[in-house]
């Protein structure tokens, strides 16, 4: 059925829900041109104020993922798992937790994206490694799955275009916190790329984008139903990001903090989200009973990195960038760091270069922040708090601005841990 | 100051006032295409659906004639008034009101735009006028508002630039029925147009952009403010538009109705309404010693028709163009024609040819509708109720389809006429 880009435009601007031939019809006319930008963000602006019905959601989950091509793994001889976070400062679960898993005997297919703001990028992190190549076909995907058992690259162009096309729109028109549209994207994406089992890392704080813990668990409970509804077995964590996870932002500085917690050791929140991903995906796969920690421990994760790492063309034992300027700032007094805010790290490794402004930026491996303290810790006054790594010492300033108010030092009584995992839905 | 285009859009979608220099940054921003299509659609979105203050309206409405030149009339030896219409069907007005007025010795400077939708458009009943232009340079319409009194003509590219640009936007993006974006669109052009008085005809009913009497109210109330922080002497009526105006929708039939009204004859309803605008306009520019009544009757309306008719290069005296094919719709009982819905006449008209779909569409100058009974007058079964004009036939279909429901033969008893002139607001 034929319909017209103001009629579904105007349904939704007064509140009533769309039908599932406006949805399917107003998703693929704008991928093909026929609704035109200007449309296409006047409906995301109503839909980001007047929300979407789960009936709506899942049509237009459904029509994104018609947009494209979806990919098949059961030929192969393992079960798949794959896991998506909302994207955090510090986030380098992905790297340690691909081949960790693919280790314990379930296949990973990891298709990932590149970051925006103030947020890493998967992709941007391992390009630090020399040599490594993010795109694939989808024969080298299914042929790496099977011979090693983990993939991380970029998500091909025939997946979901339609949602590749909304999606640079939305991040220019103010139409990005909108849970239907951030929903049907990230499903749509993972639905399509035809993994068995997927586990959903719901950020919640203010290194999330979604602010508070209600909008997150609504996104959560959304994209979990979405999940099931599409036959994936999918559970969501709700996971911490007040706090940026490990002690490093960036690129190289973050595989390197990868490599350690492979190496059996790293920071101890990174190491226990990436085990608590890893049970719920083999848990998911059936493969319950292998401790993925054992395979922390016998090096056989580190085995499978290499492997992985090797198989798109990089060196795994190259050495990594580093940058050509640091900048350390001291603690200001002695006391216990009480608060360390994930936004503010995450905008100080943005404005030093780790993060891109725009799509088309070019990322510095070398750039990110180091802190030398986590909440909790006992610091000294004038002990090296924040290294800063960039290749552009202009960009300290900005950088060091971000961090102002960033962090507290006070009371050691006065700090209370909050929990990493806050909650599991499914 | 300079701001960027997703941190305003999220101000408005965050329920936030918009501040002066965002207002203005925006607006400047838009009109020098440096703010996108696609992210100006998202902000009138979130207009529309969150509001605006008084006054962000009121800065918007600056901002608009701030992007473009204004006209000054103060070198005229007599005081100028103008008159707007929110649209409606049969609303021919502006021609036999423009040369009255300037009979009585105010001069009218009735900058017009073309028809859209099911709402006629002044300059296109004008062209059905053999030779008549309506491009006209500011020196043109300064000379002839000091010679012959009146001129009606196209708003020049020059007038609240962002206004234009916003206007086709909001078209083809849902997003016309926002009370703020519509009152700051017609103030920002009656503004730079530099009228001294400005009287607005803010119609309510079927036929009416404004569906419920309460938005029509908002709507006046919010175009008398910005008009008197402008220091124009601004006025506005409320009137039906549930009936259609007049006897005749179209081009050359409404242009034949007002040669009727100038002659001292004509629709009893389309002089009523021609007199009380007439009266406003006078009022406002000091004039209410002269009678307007007298100048339909004295015929000096019609002389001043004339010269300005003559004076844009048409000729008076010529016969109008009239539609090839007619078609005429039955009364199909007997009785008091108890309802005439002006969106389905407007509609049929429409699909006659007498208006446009898109803005680049060319208009018949024959096509349209004209009725032979109002509401109130008896009809006998199968005395002809309508008649249709097009020179092409195949649209008969549409047309009549139009009006089915559109119109109701009842009991007189049961008949009352709704008061033509609803509010006065000032």
């Amino acid at each position: 059925m034929t319909h017209d880009a103001v009629e579904v435009i105007s349904a939704k601007r007064d509140r009533r829900e769309l039908t599932d031939s406006q949805i399917d019809w107003v998703v693929d006319a704008y991928t093909r041109g026929v609704v035109a930008d200007e449309q296409m963000s006047a409906l995301a602006m109503a839909i980001l104020l007047n929300g979407m019905s789960r009936r709506e959601i899942g049509r237009w989950t459904d029509a994104m993922i018609a947009s494209g091509e979806r990919m098949d793994f059961s030929s192969l001889s393992r079960p798949t798992a794959d896991k998506h976070s909302t994207g955090g400062v510090g986030d380098k679960i992905t790297l340690p937790l691909a081949p960790l898993v693919a280790a314990c005997g379930v296949a990973v297919p990891q298709l990932s994206g590149r970051g925006l703001g103030h947020t890493g990028g998967t992709l941007d992190k391992l390009e630090s490694i020399a040599g490594w190549r993010a795109a694939l076909s989808n024969d080298e995907i299914l042929a790496q799955l099977e011979s090693v058992g983990a993939v991380i690259c970029a998500a091909g162009d025939g997946l979901a275009p339609a949602d590749k096309k909304l999606y640079a729109l939305r991040d220019v028109t103010g139409t990005v916190p909108a849970i239907p549209l951030i929903a049907s994207s990230i499903m749509s994406k993972k639905i399509a790329e035809g993994t068995g089992v997927l586990v959903l890392d719901v950020k919640v704080g203010t290194g999330a984008f979604m602010g508070t813990a209600e909008e997150a668990r609504e996104l959560a409970t959304t994209m979990v139903a979405l999940g099931h509804d599409a036959g994936v077995h999918t559970v969501a964590l709700l996971t911490d990001m007040s706090t940026p996870l490990g002690l490093s932002a960036g690129n190289a500085v973050e595989v390197q903090e990868s490599l350690d917690v492979l190496s059996g050791g790293g920071p101890s929140d990174v190491v226990e989200l990436t085990l608590a991903l890893a049970r719920e995906m083999l848990s998911g796969a059936g493969r319950e009973d292998v401790d993925p920690a054992d395979k922390l421990a016998d090096g056989s994760g580190m085995d499978v990195w290499r492997a992985m790492i090797s198989a798109q063309g990089g060196e795994p034992g190259a050495p990594l960038p580093s940058a050509r300027e640091t900048h350390v700032l001291a603690a200001p007094a002695s006391g216990t760091l009480s608060r360390l805010d994930a936004l503010a790290v995450g905008r100080a490794a943005w404005r030093l270069g780790a993060g891109r402004a725009r799509k088309e930026d070019a990322v510095q491996p070398g750039a990110g922040v180091v802190w030398h303290a986590r909440p909790g810790d006992t610091v000294i006054e004038g002990q090296p708090l924040f290294t800063l790594l960039t290749d552009e010492p202009e960009r300290f300033g900005g950088a060091l601005q971000s961090l102002e108010g960033g962090f507290e030092i006070g009371d050691e009584a006065a700090y209370g841990r909050p929990p990493l995992v806050v909650d599991r839905i499914c």
